[in-house]
């Protein structure tokens, strides 16, 4: 009867550092890592110790609603930034630099983008990086659908900023939903701290688990990136047929689109979409978009054509 | 790739109610229960979401210092009290009733104690949960080492009290330590709120740790219940032939002792100890108990005669 590292396995932290450098092409050591379950913990464990009740966390949406619910938890102010889809979802640096005050801390960024499949483009990650490091903000990367980039998608590990932490997930990464497990990546001094609540909230991660993710690390996952993909592709011509407003997913595994009917309510209608046997989450969700829905590329084609044939025969009724 | 509830799978809650209604002669359903990664978490839950900053929570030390953990973490006073070894380790009702005031929101039990492997008199734990009661008091009991009762022992659930929160871990029960999974029984509105802060925090536990479990339930634990029965047994023996000041244990796996030497330093001795190959713990990491150390019994019973050995000459030498 023994008990674990509460940030992981030494053994297992040291593997995820060496596949971490690599695959982002950076340099981190087993130091720089936690182990969690699932990217959400590192995420509570990082807005909670980061952060102080009063302070304020920027969140870029649509987003999904994890950043804002464990800030708020912690007595955070939230401010969101509102992109469009006119606006191809990109936050405009002039919209960032207006919500930062004194007591701005934190900016969530998450590309690819759930629930839009979009990444930033190069020059206005770099610049949102930029206006950070001036503003001492802590910026908290989602990167878990880096798996599933299909352009230039570049890690916020790239620009070595201390202030920075990255969350990844062998959910997405490795299709382990339900086994939950992540981990985040960051400076020793955050990663200490976020330790210290893990230890005090969970002793440690499930060392079992963490033998079947570091086994999983071994394994050759393009073809599950590839189907995701072809998926997603599928998905996206689909949406297309049907007439839907969306920005072509850059990445992830989801279309964001807008049903342009008057009075649309995503909640009902994704309810009574529920009953017909499809599956798709409201806009309203991911903030202040209640024309539009969610819809996942995660299954298989003919499941999905399905789906969208459903989503045509209720578009057309309404 | 699917989530679960956070709360834990339905099949399992059912299977876990039913055992528990069983093993410990009450009535419980799958909603009186949340399985969480180690009973450690349900702790946090309970203390963090049923209690608010200012509230306070009484401990009766010795105790393990998760309890006080989670409760400074979360805002709330502790209020201690002490027990001694001449008085059994057994707080009397004077003393809890004048700990009491109308900040008072919990109290934690935890028989059989770690340290201490002490099972309160039934008359007095009656008068406790009575005690509780008039004061509208939550009840947190923490029964991990209930596998492990020697004497007459009574879970806190057989009172029927909405307001107690029973915790359990297949870490103690099942010797599965390593794999992080536990449970907590209450009334539905009680582990509604901890369910929330659960998903917040971990979406859900690892299904296959769950299913591990689950499958854990059928075996037969008595060869193991006997086992650490039988290495307590050898272990108080020893401690007596060295002369160590204990209360023979009840149950749980560990012996409280006092060295009683002149200026002895818990936190230290158990340094030098690791040193020379025996793991003990300092008093001092269940309240102000500095001349004790803790022994576990967790070791084959050539292991704790070596260890024992090791601490005989230890004692000598100072």
């Amino acid at each position: 009867m023994k008990y674990g590292q509460a940030r992981g396995m030494p053994v297992f932290r040291d593997v995820l550092a060496k596949y971490v450098s690599e695959k982002f092409n950076t340099n981190v050591t087993q130091e720089n890592i936690i182990v969690s379950p699932g990217a959400r913990f590192s995420i509570f464990t990082a807005i909670t110790t980061l952060l102080n009740p009063g302070d304020e966390m920027i969140v870029i949406e649509p987003a999904w609603p994890a950043y804002k619910d464990c800030a708020l938890n912690a007595g955070i102010k939230v401010r969101t930034i509102n992109t469009t889809l006119e606006q191809n979802w990109e936050p405009s640096i002039e919209q960032i630099k207006n919500t930062i005050n004194t007591n701005t801390k934190m900016i969530v960024l998450n590309y690819p983008n759930n629930p839009t499949g979009k990444i930033l483009p190069e020059k206005l990650q770099d610049e949102i990086i930029k206006l950070a490091k001036e503003n001492q903000l802590y910026v908290l990367s989602d990167e878990i659908y880096s798996q599933y980039a299909k352009s230039n998608w570049k890690s916020v590990l790239s620009y070595n900023y201390e202030k920075s932490i990255i969350t990844q997930s062998f959910s997405k990464s490795h299709a382990m939903t339900g086994f939950r497990i992540g981990y985040g990546i960051a400076d020793t001094k955050i990663i200490e701290k976020m330790a210290k609540l893990e230890a005090l909230c969970l002793t440690n991660v499930s060392e079992p688990i963490q033998y079947v993710a570091m086994k999983a690390l071994e394994a050759d996952t393009s073809d599950n990136t590839n189907t995701v993909q072809s998926r997603l592709e599928v998905l996206a011509q689909k949406a297309n047929e049907l007439g839907l407003d969306f920005v072509i997913p850059d990445g992830a595994m989801y279309i964001f689109a807008r049903l342009n009917k008057e009075g649309f309510d995503g909640v009902q209608f994704a309810n009574s979409m529920l009953e017909k046997g499809l599956a798709v989450a409201p806009g309203e969700g991911f903030g202040d978009y209640k024309n539009f829905i969610r819809i996942s590329a995660c299954q298989n084609e003919e499941t999905l054509v399905e789906g969208m044939n459903i989503l045509r025969e209720n578009i057309k009724d309404k």
